[in-house]
Parts: C-alpha cells; structure tokens; sequence
C-alpha cells in the first residue's frame, strides 16, 4: 500500500499504472474524511469487486463544514485509518494537507441546485458545494472509472449522481448500502461524539424507520404526512432527540410529495430520511424504498 | 477529418486513437461557438503546434446567453465552419445539438467569483457561469491535454485558468494572441452584425488602445484614471460608440487599481479593456501590458 500526500505524486504514480496496464485497468476512488469504519470498509470492499485498483482518499475537507459546525473538532486518527486500509487491501492511500487541496482560497465552486434545496442541503447552507467542489477536484486529480460513496448520506449521492450527469463526468458514482451496528445504529465518524446515554437513545432512528418499513410493508398506502407523523411521534419519545428534519421525498430528485397522494401510486423509489440532534451530535438515517412493493433497497 | 455530433462516438474515437498511439499523445481542443473566421483559425494552428490530435468544438451554448442577448440570431454557418476546419488539418470536429449538450437542463453550474465581478461579468450576470459549465463539460468529454482560447476574450482566459486551478483539472488553457483585420479590427464572429458605417466607426477600438499604448511608451508614468479618461474621450469621438465600461485592472486576477497609483510602480501585467456598443452590436478589445515596460504582450 503506497501513502501519498501530495498531488504531482499521485498523478504520477497512477499514470505509471495506467502505463504498465496497458489503459485496461479501472480505478476506484473511495473518498472519504477519515475516521474509517465498517461503512468505510463496505465501500472499499465494493471498490475490489468492481475496480482493479483502489484508490482511498482522507481529507476533512474544511470548505463543506459551515461556520459553527465540527470542522475542528472532526475526529482524526491516520494510524487507525492506515491500519484499515492496510487490511482492506488498498492500493493507494492519498491523504493531503489542506494547503494540498486548497494552495490559495478556492474562487471556484460547483453549485447543484434543486436537489440540494432540502434535507441536509436547507439544514446545512453551502454544505454541498463544498462537497461537489471537493469531489471534482479529487475525481480530477484521480481520474478514476467510478468512486464509491455510502447511502447513509444519500442526499450526497443523489447531488453527485447529479453533477456527474449534468457535467459530463467520465465517472461512475457508485452507491453502496448503510453499514449499521448490530442494535441497527447506522455507523458514523460522528457516533464517537455520543455519550453513553445518547447513543443509546440515538437508536430510535433505526427503530423508528424500521417500524414505518414495517407499517408500509403491511398497510402499503400510506400518505407522506402519516409517515413523517408517525415517525415524528416515534422519535419524540426519546426524551434527548432533537428534530432537524423528517421527510418523504422522491429519490433521487428529492422532491416534496402532495400530502394527499398514496405512496403505492407513486412510481420510482422514495426516500425516507431524518436528522435528528443529540446533545451537540447531529446524526442522520433514511430508508429508500419503492412504495409499489414497499421493500427496502438498501 | 472525423464529424462527431455526439458524446458516446467521440468519446469512443478519442479512446481508440489513445489506445494506438499508446497513451503518448497530446490531445488539444478548440472550443468555439463557430462562425469560424482567421481568430480561430489561429487557434488550430497553435494547436498543431502543441498538440498531436486537434479537435474542434462548434456549439453555441445557450446558458451563456442572457435574456435579451443574441442568442436565437447568433451567427452560424455549418457547411463554412467545416470548409474552415479542413483547411485548418483539424482531426476532429465535435458539433453536438444543444439535445446532446443538455438532455435535461443542467441543475449544476460552476461558478468563479472575483474574476468574474468586473467587466464583462458586470454586464452580463450569468455569462461566465455558462462560460465555464460548458468548457468544464467539454474538457469532461474530450480530455484534452490543452485547450485554446483568444485573448480577445481576455477575462474569459482568466475565468478558465481559475477555474482549472482550483479544481485540479488535468488540462493547460493556452492564451493565444488577438487576431485583428488589416485596419486594426479585432476578429469577432459578431462584427457580422455590424453595419458599414458602424463597421468604420467601431475602429476607434484598437485605435485608440494603439494610441494608448504609444502613450505609455512615450511616457510610462500614466495613472490607470488617466488612461481610463483618455480612452473614454477619444473613444467618445465616434458619434455611434456607446461605452459599456473602459477599464484597467491587473491581468490576471482583475482587481481595480487604485487611481493614484503610476502604473510603472506595479508589478506584474496590467490590462486595458473596453467595452463599447455600436447600434445593437457589442464589441470588446484589450490590451494586454507590463507596464515597467510598456510594452504589449499580444
């Protein structure tokens, strides 16, 4: 496993590769923060199945953190995260330093609209332009066949997918399923923040979007608003959970559904997501599904 | 010389011409809005220069048109477009459909701030988001290893640098000199438009930067407020001129001087840009110096 930190050194490590491959190889580029878990983990083992070499990157990526937001405070170990990536077996490791990324402030931002208008985008203004402007600048400095992001942020995914398409990206984005602990708690970088007692209240995300899967499964013609109600009052009982948002959106448009209309007469997957406060530890979850069959996709 | 009018089989070409030259090729792009005149044929000769496969683009992009611009009436031209490009030994011609460039509408912009508050950012709101959204999605498609402006578009060449800067795109933008008519005129595809007394009176231009510059090699000790007054009267002698904005900024971050400065005490190149219209016909011209020596650059 190499470790590269700087910019010129990787496009030439990787033009080496391409070289030797004769151009008949496919990179994968797994981008992530850092602070590697089991869903980190998911992501490059996907990556070995469909990319002959893989490319992880960590980089706490100051421009998507809003001010007040934990961009000081994210939590950093690369010896953990080398050790990972290490046993995941792979490839290149490319951890920059800001000044790596950003030599001057950048003047240049990718900007998706619409998609990005609710959900994490209307909690977290400008969040998603730091996001896709540091997701191209890392797809351009790597150029590879597809990059690997998790569906615990599918917001991000669905903006991606977006800017990928719109700008002619020659890049496959490639969604990969939740990873959760075994009492169903999504993981997260952020789960380190928890105190005992909120994490253990924090499974009521799981839960809760597990028993509205369960409701839809049997009942399959719900309204949106009974959804986000129902969920609304199975999270309150949590005495410490704070609501940011619960919505029913279309996936991967993540448009607002009239309240009068049925799920099941609705064609094309759906997104049931939610962020919810504890303590400081703002944490997210969602449940994509198709509510003709009311089956869970992830 | 190859016509390609859409992305797929243009991808799929420049893949094969990268597969039988081994990947030790440099691929160069021209991206034009067509009505092709000697300007951009200047431009392919650069790039027969630099690059070992040129391909030009023709596509006149609608999201770089404001409302009440001449987008609908834009000159163009196929069949003398191709006649120009043959003689020029392109190898590619790209002349996609505006269906082909945006299937749906694009919810994604790149947007690059500073550069792109004066001059013609400051008359035209929106034009260089458009501007670099479609070159980022040509570079997207054709990977080039350069691409080729005029610098009659001189805040356009800033624009792009910025921007391949900050994202780490894998490309070179080369600046390539203003071509003018034998009078002084520089080369526009909208001098069309012009009728032939504005066509006569739109040489005050490239007169009176001429003049200006002569003045500066005489004197070399101008404050940029002299220069703008200068130019502003002996512009204003042509009773058709109606002026957009005549400024002098640094080149190429585009920042204000302050007026009390003498420009032979500045660093670094400066330029002298107008704007001016003729009847219902915008033209711009620049010049683009260093001012310790006053000399012109292009």
């Amino acid at each position: 496993m190499k470790v590269i930190r700087n910019i010129v050194e990787l496009r030439a490590e990787l033009k080496q590769y391409r070289v030797t491959s004769n151009g008949d190889c496919r990179v994968g580029l797994v981008p992530t923060m850092g602070y590697l878990h089991e869903g980190h983990a998911s992501l490059m083992n996907r990556a070995h199945e469909l990319s002959d070499l893989v490319v992880l990157s960590i980089f706490v990526n100051p421009i998507q953190f809003g001010p007040g937001e934990d961009y000081e405070t994210y939590p950093r170990n690369e010896e953990q995260d080398l050790a990972l990536a290490e046993r995941q077996g792979v490839d290149i490791v490319f951890i920059p330093q800001v000044e790596e990324m950003y030599p001057t402030q950048t003047l240049t931002k990718i900007r998706v609209s619409e998609v990005t208008q609710l959900l994490c985008g209307a909690s977290r203004p400008g969040h998603f332009d730091g996001v896709t402007t540091v997701v191209s600048k890392l797809i351009n400095i790597v150029q590879p066949d597809q990059a690997y992001f998790g569906l615990k942020d599918a917001q991000q995914v669905a903006v991606l997918q977006q800017m990928v398409h719109d700008l002619n990206m020659n890049v496959e984005i490639v969604p990969c399923p939740i990873v959760r602990e075994e009492d169903g708690l999504a993981l997260s970088s952020r789960n380190v923040y928890l105190s005992s007692e909120e994490r253990k209240q924090a499974l009521v995300l799981s839960r809760s979007l597990s028993e509205v899967k369960g409701t839809l499964e049997q009942e399959g013609s719900l309204r949106a608003s009974e959804i986000r109600e129902k969920l609304i009052s199975l999270i309150n009982l949590s005495p410490l959970a704070v609501i940011d948002y619960v919505e029913v959106l279309t996936f991967p448009a993540l448009s607002r559904i009239n309240d009068d209309v049925l799920l099941n007469h609705i064609t094309g997957k759906l997104i049931i997501a939610v962020a919810v406060k504890f303590g400081k530890t703002r944490l997210i979850d969602n449940l994509l599904i198709t509510p003709k069959e009311a089956v869970s996709l992830v």
